[in-house]
């Protein structure tokens, strides 16, 4: 694999994800398992890479995996040439079902395969294979292109709610590395940032993988951005010290009247920032709402393997046979969120009206009412 | 080191600490660093041993550190022959000095201090040094004995708030591991255990230390205690799915207020269980009390090396450079607490008026007045 040298912070950090070549090529992502020690990249060239790369979390963040799994369907038409009436479709049925069950939770993930479905859909038995993954590829192109735009316009709105000489409080990543580029959550902190505000970011490590003290401490570090790590467990002491102005977070899934799944801890941390006086926001790009779903009690919660508690980092710390409960993911209500700042600018006060209004445009109504889990 | 057999669970652990021989002896204590993986014990022979092993966290919780500094000042006056006037006295005010160094925030330490120098106090020049020496060794003794009768009487106390099929939540390790014998917050789960009790222990993990993970998991399981670990996140979604009816933990430290320091995370977790509506108390014996602070505001709060939180698993966790805040405990306002189980009952409702009252007996008012700080 390549390997980068990590001795030095760049202020333009490495691209999490990125299709190399043609439509013959390959998708090439940074091994997040890794960091923070190896920046190293992995070439993925079947959907069986991907599936796997999504699902060990080697690509993680809802905006990344929906890029991910568009080049995974790509990748999982490569050579195919059957001409018979209804093959190519049928192909592309079994990837984008296959693809749709390595990370359950991730709308993303959902909304960017029907998207790779519909951009062909109709058109298999008009098209030979080779343009039709053509268009796949475009397409896939073109989800990735979004997302860049789209983490900049986050940026942008979310900067304005970090005052200047404040303290944010962040959790989990929501990063560039969860993103093709910019990030969600982070992308409010690179913006500001560069928009010359002075303020400081309490980072979360965010058990049990730690993708805070990884990935997110990693990112600060590489774009200069004042930061200081603490354990999840920390969260309530620093608010309390008045040292949190904000919080802010991304998101996985986010149901029609605001109910926001992400991070395990995230619904800790909001009831936290109510009892603190603190506003917490949410920052996710439109593809993140799934406004087929009324509220959070239908979003599934991944449970994971217990051995991300008990084995953390390469040694045990729990005892043999120790029962473990490990979901990925929590619902924080609607109530306790304080705005959600997305591409088109910030929805607030929450309410389900306001948040069907603001998508109008990007969720058309037949849309909002196709399930899509 | 001595070294114990892990793979079958025993029925009555071992001992976490123990004076070995006479008072030309030695503490065996169990180090508690090496835990789940490691049953090993470790011998000090010196006083500058215990405070290490004080320091190091090899032994930690509260009673515990109390009972080993008692020792530590035994240790420290070992071989001394000295019968010159005033020679005993000042050396055991040094060592005394010393030993209170090793941790900052137990007031156990600074209360078995006092009384360690107490029991000798105006007697340094009638008694030959190796009568004095013996009489500290009863009074280190006479400490750990209490304990022991002090934990047995919490988990009496307590054992009456875990209903039947109830879920209870518990942080970091106020266990046997934590006292001469049975423990404080764990004492309560023991006995209601021993009384037939059908309940489930939810155990934070307790980062940074992971002493959750490591330690009480070890002794729910020594004990046959139904038990599962969680991380520190994701307590909040325990209550939110209504599976946690009471929450109890140990203390480090309570003000005459009820103001209680304890691990890092506690206060978080009081503030969660008050959203959640789920009763919030503290186990801990009348020695942990100090009134001679009126509130949370006097507790120092220690702060503790980066490294447990950047290398917390055996390897590194976040990037070089990334700055760190890691305190190792926080205060939770008396507000938060809905009861104190000490070996003398429940103090219910905390209030300085209850507090001191059913304290007047330990304390007295004398006593009250001293800052020990």
């Amino acid at each position: 694999m390549p390997e980068a040298d990590l001795s030095e912070p760049c202020r333009s950090p490495p691209r999490t994800i990125a299709w190399i070549g043609d439509s013959h090529g390959f998708v090439r992502i940074i091994d997040q398992t890794l960091l923070p020690t190896r920046l190293e990249y992995r070439d993925c060239r079947t959907v069986e890479e991907i599936w796997e790369a999504i699902r060990m979390l080697r690509v993680r963040g809802a905006p990344a995996i929906g890029i991910a799994a568009a080049m995974g369907a790509v990748l999982g038409m490569h050579g195919f040439t059957d001409r018979t009436r209804g093959a190519y479709w049928a192909r592309l049925q079994e990837v984008v079902a296959y693809l749709r069950t390595s990370r359950p939770t991730a709308v993303n993930l959902f909304w960017a395969l029907d998207r790779m479905q519909r951009c062909v859909q109709g058109k298999t038995e008009q098209l030979p294979p080779e343009q039709l993954t053509r268009r796949l590829l475009d397409e896939a192109l073109g989800i990735e292109e979004e997302d860049r735009r789209m983490s900049r316009a986050i940026g942008m709105h979310g900067a304005a709610l970090i005052g200047n000489g404040s303290g944010v409080l962040t959790h989990c990543n929501a990063g560039g590395l969860a993103t093709a580029d910019y990030g969600t959550a982070l992308a409010c902190f690179f913006a500001a940032a560069e928009q010359g505000r002075q303020f400081h970011v309490w980072v979360d490590e965010t058990r049990p993988l730690l993708q805070g003290a990884r990935l997110t401490a990693w990112e600060l570090r590489e774009r200069g951005i004042n930061a200081t790590l603490i354990c999840d467990s920390m969260a309530a002491q620093v608010m309390r010290e008045g040292k949190v102005q904000a919080v802010i977070v991304g998101a996985d899934r986010i149901a029609a009247n605001g109910d926001t799944a992400n991070k395990i801890g995230t619904y800790g941390l909001a009831v936290l920032a109510h009892a603190h006086d603190i506003p917490f926001y949410v920052a996710a790009p439109s593809s993140t709402f799934d406004l087929s779903i009324p509220n959070g009690d239908a979003i599934p919660i991944e449970q994971r393997d217990p051995r991300e508690v008990t084995h953390g980092f390469g040694q045990q710390t729990a005892p043999d046979g120790i029962r473990v409960y490990n979901p990925a993911f929590d619902v924080t209500p609607a109530r306790f969120i304080d705005g959600f700042v997305t591409e088109r600018g910030l929805i607030q006060p929450v309410t389900e009206r306001a948040i069907r209004a603001a998508l109008a445009e990007f969720w058309p109504v037949a849309q909002q009412e196709q399930a899509v889990t």
